[in-house]
């Protein structure tokens, strides 16, 4: 007698705000009985804390502990180990929700899990909204209207790379600033942007901070953004 | 006695399942009392139909109808009503829920009423999921990681500024594909990148299509999408 695998789900959660969870991923994590996240060097989960409320007591936990290391074969071979007691509960039939900050595609963990279990298993994707959504709305900041472009770009790029991409965008969306700030300010001040660029750190959870770019602290946290749009008609 | 003007709520519904509505945008839409919303050359309101569940049968609802014209000043004026109407219940200090497909920042109808009612009324924007993150989910295809830039492109641009952005960007994102499918897909073979481009139509609908650009049909619908990885490391 074979048993039938169980599906996998990716559920993005949203930037952080437990509200800005979608249903289908509430109904999902509610009626979960095994959950994996991602944890940073035995530290909190973010991602277990941003569904806390919808876990039940009872669901089994797959923690997946991520080394702080610059060295990315320490977080690869924790991820294997996450794939395999994920891929142990598959194999006897049950389904495991992954619980994903964000969405599971746009920069999230779950593209690890993904790369490692498709296409052996079923997975189901659940998208999320974005921080880059997220910091807008609280930014007041439309990002792109008509025929507007928008790029997405990593703050820890080189000057060279991220130099020609400002130069394609009409919208610029700058992710993970961190330690990266003082120089993607330098950066924007030689292109001319740095006026209206906005800096938003830990969107739509309570410590939450938006600034004008010139505000910002020289030392942000890794989940900080900057926004900058190049002169949309107020008007649309 | 002066009465306190009401919110302006511009929610987000995502990509069209109702259940990618967030839990915050389905709390305001079941408590809201006036509900705007747009629709199109007095047909069905697609934002409408997205939250219809959700909508108290005694709320009162603005609907914006939006010509269907190339020239934008009918569409103008249709924002200037609504707007109009909007502003006599909030000055009244009832509150409005206006209702936007996607998210209200991201190409979504909801920044033409933001750009008329802010900054002279209390103005909350919640961010949805947008068709983006909700296409790559369907298609099982991870958009960006580690430090991959992105880049979101109207396929109505022009061919040299289309082919601009695509060489800037590491992935590629381009919506609102509709008729201008062959020359996209011409461009895209021009620069080498047709094969793995996936086209998805409508995703998240019952009547979602996901399939290699290469099979993609020659007309395709407004809400249609072209996805590009360019050789992301699938082990990440």
């Amino acid at each position: 007698m074979t048993t039938e695998t169980g599906t996998l789900y990716g559920v993005g959660l949203g930037p952080g705000d437990p509200d800005l969870i979608t249903r289908r991923a509430a109904k999902l994590i509610e009626g979960a009985d095994v959950v994996a996240y991602p944890s940073l060097a035995g530290g909190d989960s973010f991602a277990r804390a941003i569904a806390a409320d919808l876990i039940s007591p009872s669901a089994r936990e797959i923690v997946i502990d991520l080394p702080m290391t610059k060295d990315r074969a320490p977080a690869q071979a924790a991820y294997d180990l996450g794939a395999q007691a994920i891929s142990e509960v598959l194999d006897a039939g049950q389904d495991v929700v992954a619980l994903c900050e964000g969405d599971p595609f746009f920069y999230g963990s779950f593209m690890y899990l993904h790369a490692r279990l498709t296409p052996k298993y079923r997975v189901e994707v659940v998208p999320g909204v974005t921080s880059v959504t997220a910091c807008a709305a609280l930014a007041g900041l439309p990002l792109a209207a008509r025929n507007e472009s928008m790029t997405i770009l990593p703050g820890p790029l080189e000057d060279f790379a991220l130099t020609e991409r400002i130069r394609a965008a009409d919208t610029l969306v700058i992710m993970k600033v961190g330690r990266h700030l003082r120089r993607l300010r330098a950066l924007l001040t030689h292109e001319g942007l740095l006026d209206g660029a906005i800096y938003v750190e830990r969107a739509s959870l309570p410590n939450q901070r938006i600034l004008p770019l010139t505000e910002a602290p020289d030392e942000a946290p890794y989940f900080s953004m900057i926004l900058v749009t190049k002169g949309a008609d107020p008007w649309l």
